[in-house]
């Protein structure tokens, strides 16, 4: 499924380094290299003997860099950058991260991925308490509960904050004196350290980000770890102990780059996978398999390889679609414009298509890609979904709050297949996903969140609770 | 091969319609499909009732037209637009095309895809007898020569001008009365023609812009036509009947869109086919093919499925690469800090691997490819070409115009071979090029132009011959 | 009376150098000191050992060169430049000077203030015989009329050409070999020639770039004069002898900047005599005398001087108005909210007024200044006006072409004096107006053009003739 | 003295508006004309039923504000707005106001205009009780003790909060129910109430702002209170009735803009008093007074009243100097290129000339503009200062903080009339200033703060003790 078509977004990515002379330069390529984790906008942080320097804005990293002068201006051995996801509405430089404090005993900042599930509470007894909000992010609540501490060192007003907090979240933190990383108990989100040659240390939330900056891989942040990094190396401490794996599985589904390793699994080699067991669950007779660009061609090259069936290049996608201002009117849709996504029509004309797509959320882009190919001349349309269907939220930071956008939350099947106009239509099993990514930890579903799928949320869910109940009731609106 | 590195650019695309109510929006749209034939700039005019209105600018189409009022001025049923590919340096703005015209006696505008042979030579006569030109382009001199015709009739004045004018062309005009379409005598470049629902006439460098814009495929421009629309309809006729296919055959390696039908072979097919040749021509051991994103994916899964050998997603381009203004310095280059394309080591590390690519220029990119194969921990990496080794000039639209650029002009396979630090390395034979492709015109090689291989030039060489033959002597110079 | 309400607009600035190392930034700020003479667009072309390189854009100055950068890509040690002044709608980029042509012997660049008579009519002629115009400007003419002169020299070629045009025109020319200036039989616009420290040429079409620049006045360009500045020097020549001076009144009325001379006149102080002989001419008793900002500030300061009226600061001018896109609302307007321009209740609350304006086109800035006096306080507005009544409109530059835009071309003084809402209203008298510039020239109007007030035009109108005619008998339409 | 070159900046000016269906909109053009006070960056909060919705950005008002849809977006029946100044370096958005706080229980917006003495003890305290700040700026402090205050009511917790914070500041807030405007207890800046036709209440930084607006004078709010406007209507209060008036001279002297009217004083007239009674106090025969424009015109037309020499533009301001971007080398400004100010050589040469500026401060202005006098050719030229010597820093919201700046701190009145080469130099004296202003509170100074020129402040110095201590043995460095 093409990223501007899917309602899936996450929240952000981070990077950092502590260590080298060009800190805010690799940062800028490691969030370069992060730039599909969030496009509403990008900062960076850097440190300079202790005084820090930020530079953030709305948009593609490319557009808040928009020279050398911005990136020579972040000075400094030391920095943390972020990249945060593209909501509708109320976006605001106020939200755009790394946070950055100026204390009177010293400058600190912060950047966050994921969703807290105790967030409104907590703020609420903040501010009952004195405290000012800046933004409408979860992620000064942190820097509150760091500041309003007892405990005497930072360290340890850091760990008793990050045990207030509840939910999906990664860490990095930016101070005069270290770098800091940490991860929820359940490590929703990956987060990944490497080095470079001149011994610098990187955090980044993908590998690819390490691959790119030249890094080698050290070891992934694991739950419930805070983990210094500063001019003596890096410590690996836990703020708690009661930690269980519940990696977030559309990482490896959809979001992260099939070149990123998430617990040491390649992303590429487990959707193709996922193709693979998908096409000994769900075979059929046809002619072709395409897969829908860009996040669907390894699943769909794994599925052909599986079945034998050719894997062909049904669909293509514009690449310059990113920045267009100009939309086809409602007639010109009908009258068959497209922009975005073409069928080919030389190669599938009067074949037999196995379409393959990572995911079905709402189901109308499915229906779309559908009807493209059936214009095009296909005989016949059979949707092969390398994953299970979609019927539950999530809290820990993926953008499906309600059921209501979920299609499989309320239709068979069948109903769906109907609906979109395929010849058939099959999902993934949720063993199937299991075994394709192949994790094995000691826990539910092999250390996997599955819960998208299932509803089987690995925490309780505190302020989400009430929310959660309504929308087990809401049914889905399928337009 | 990835756009961006790539010293190959092609010189423009064009769009028209005529008999559309939203005609420039229709244009837009048509437009962005062939945005990968031109990046330089766009333009279109429109025709109201006669007076022609025109926008046009540096960039992309999205920057040139970035919002709908922009659009929204350029009113009529008709209209004309234009891509122009990027070259260094002197972009201005009174290059872009389509160039429009005022005379006292009607507006006209002009669209040209490809190059004359005998532009230098015509243009001073014009110029010796009092012609003013107003830009660096090629395209103005067909224009003069319309004005300076004696002939009696404006179709007739034509004739005469496309006449005059040698080497590639693919014009497409607008006046106030109708939209008028020509190819030279040997079809070098693509152009064909649709039809919408609305009985609205398309013509457009490549089919997937009238795939784009829901318009059936009616037929192709052959050599040496002169096609006029207007409300009467289309009228084929020719201006000149010694006419010889010999379209660009880096049209389907490289230019062209996978899913473009170039005399009714598709791109992507094509490409493929030439893909399962070179993997009969140059089989070898190995563990994977990978392609080089994104051009040579399709030759990649053809080499992948011919050769039984899997296809994996060993090479990842960064979607966001296009618009950065940061670059890595080169120290950060020297720590391996890299942007626009990955090595997944989760994929290649310990593999023999085959790496599919369409085409070697200067071998600066296949040597940077392949190192990063390496780094990612590629066992082996043999490269195998889509293509035969690019040895001549193009001088009919594409932009190589010396022999210096092309590391094969002078070196033998096994030197660069060596020169690009790979395990083995083979192209496609020019027998399999043309088998792969498979166009059956009763002309040498099938119909295609071979020249940048064999140096066979279909037609002489006019003001180019004395470079030509200079050329002929110069050295490769590779770094 | 402000500049941006007044509806009269000059065709333009231009300015040149010849023999300095750092002539395009020079050239920058001799155009930056004649912004007020066109906003609409601005270019320079420069001259690096023969190859002329050009930038030009729309907007101010400043808005056309953002860096430094661009200004740097405009080497050598010659540049001529141009500043248009803003025209409603059909603004391009097309139009923008100075115009840059290549020819195979040689690169040629034009800029121009003035306006022709006959270029309608020269246009067709050059048309009907070939030539290709790529502008809406009069400009091009000369250009096509040197390219097609059958004289040997260059020099006979432009002579031939200036003989050709009629009108208004200050032409001002660059190519390999020199720089050439030339001014029409009448010397309707201004132009003069000084000289920098470093013996470097300068050309402008007022003084005050003269002084901007540091280069000492040397001579006016004096009505028929070919000027041609290169390496040797400064030759004067003639391109006709059939000339009288008849420089236009309203650049010392209104259009130039106070601080230059023109024609050895100083333009604060012509304005401040014409202030002074109104005060003789029109005296009435009062408590102040208030000029309208900006360009009135001269004459009313001359008219409280005469009349020992004290001088007061009875209206503000924002000076940050000039950039504004968001406007009242026409409810806001009547609820009296104002952007522009203040009357000062603390100064003239209770006090009888003299208003002293340059000029009176349409009568609605009056008005609505009067207006703002009286909500104000002002217990009496008395206006008087620094110029003879307009009737007639203008064919060599100023932007007035109908008699309809003309307040006083069909209304008395006391209807208009009632329009606008005053207790009183005077003009300056022709004579006043002649005797305050105080030319001596042997020619009508002791040199002056005072066509504006009396129709006496000092050429035949040629093409304009027939518009003439029809607008003598057009009602002003007053709102 | 022209805006661009002084040293002299102040902090900001403030706008609000209660009961107007269009609040945003009159808020924009009240803001629009105290652009003067600050150009660094404009801001404007809109109440629409208890939700507030905020705009600000850098830059000015017209580049924060740049179409209408972002005005629209600011919906509602009351608004505030800010305008703040510009200074080197550290501008962030993060310290545009107005300040917008979200809380559980309401939103809350705050500007502000003045300086705190107490702020840097103030903020340390918060910190450590856990406080956490996010600009630079003093505005905060008020709102962190506002949130922390235990008192019942917010009109209460306003007082309490507003008695804690020191030194110049006046204050505008908006709440769901109210906006409340408060002034230091020395009312250092001024604040004025106004009231629109349709009932609606106005506060502004100065009367200008009511008259653009369309607003009639009501009262200015006095040291020390605290002003609750409603729908029920305006409600005064004191915070303290310890309360001394100390307005500060500078507003008179060049801050303000000359149609405003300050604790009933109009600005123009005082300056033109200042004029006078230079001239009483200073005079010298020449030939003409010539102003510095813009800040200095009211005062030399004043001089050349009561003196009776002629009142001439000797100087001319480029109208258009505000966003340039390419500047002078140093080598073209030897050569004698300006760009800002010019000298007129029609007017000055061969003749006396008074200069009249409004104040001194490093210096350095005065003797470029003596400098390009004598260029033009003037035979003397004398310079009236109409304020006393600057010789102490401001705290109160003046941005002159050390002595070093300030030449008259070191130099007697004949050092510098050398320094800045001129043949005669006179100051206003402290009397002169007052008397010219004429104010008559019961304070010292007849309630002006004259501190800059004697040192006398009327309040502790607080956190500024030790600075200013260190400040009066620093040596004044002239370049």
């Amino acid at each position: 499924m093409s990223n501007e078509v899917k309602s899936l977004n996450e929240e952000c990515g981070v990077f950092g380094i502590w260590g080298h002379p060009d800190a805010a330069r690799v940062t800028y390529f490691g969030l370069h290299s992060l730039q599909h984790r969030g496009q509403e906008g990008a900062g960076i942080v850097s440190n300079d003997g202790g005084k820090l320097f930020s530079t953030r804005g709305l948009g593609l990293l490319s557009e808040v860099f928009k020279n050398e002068r911005q990136l020579n201006q972040l000075t400094g051995q030391a920095a943390i950058g972020h990249v945060r996801y593209a909501t509708a509405g109320t976006s605001s430089v106020d939200n755009i991260q790394p946070f950055l404090f100026n204390f009177y005993d010293g400058d600190f900042a912060l950047a966050h991925n994921g969703n807290l599930t105790n967030a409104k509470s907590l703020r609420r007894e903040l501010e009952i308490d004195g405290a000012i909000f800046h933004s409408n992010s979860d992620t000064e609540i942190l820097m509150h509960l760091i500041r309003r501490s007892q405990k005497e060192t930072l360290c340890d007003r850091m760990k008793e904050a990050l045990n207030t907090v509840k939910g999906g979240f990664a860490y990095l933190m930016l101070t005069e004196e270290s770098m800091v990383a940490a991860l929820d108990p359940n490590g929703f989100r990956p987060l990944s350290i490497g080095q470079m040659v001149n011994g610098a240390y990187v955090v980044a939330s993908e590998t690819c980000a390490l691959e790119v900056v030249g890094a080698k891989f050290i070891q992934d942040v694991n739950p419930g770890e805070i983990i210094t990094i500063n001019d003596e190396g890096l410590k690996v401490e836990h703020f708690t102990e009661e930690t269980q794996h519940a990696i977030c599985s559309m990482e490896y589904i959809y979001f992260a780059r099939p070149d990123s390793n998430i617990a040491g699994v390649n992303v590429h080699s487990a959707r193709k996978n996922m193709g693979r067991i998908l096409s000994q669950e769900a075979s059929i007779e046809a002619d072709m398999v395409v897969g829908v660009p860009n996040s669907s061609l390894s699943a769909a090259s794994g599925y052909a390889e599986e079945s034998g069936i050719p894997y062909e290049m049904g669909l293509v996608k514009n690449q310059y679609v990113a920045r267009t201002f100009i939309q086809p009117t409602q007639e010109l849709r009908e009258q068959g414009v497209r922009m975005k996504l073409s069928a080919v029509r030389g190669v599938v004309e009067g074949k037999r298509v196995i379409m393959v797509d990572d995911s079905i959320v709402r189901g109308t882009t499915s229906r779309r890609i559908v009807n493209l190919l059936k214009e095009a001349g296909a005989k016949e349309v059979h949707v092969r979904i390398a994953s299970p269907p979609l019927r539950y939220p999530c809290f820990y930071g993926i953008d499906i709050q309600t059921r209501k956008e979920l299609i499989a939350a309320n239709h068979s099947i069948e109903e769906i297949r109907e609906m979109i106009g395929a010849d058939s239509l099959s999902f993934l099993s949720e063993d199937g996903l299991i075994n394709a990514i192949g994790l094995d930890f000691d826990a539910p579903y092999s250390g996997l969140c599955m819960a998208y799928f299932n509803g089987d949320y690995p925490t309780p869910l505190y302020d989400y609770e009430a929310h959660y109940q309504a929308t087990l009731k809401e049914k889905t609106s399928f337009y």
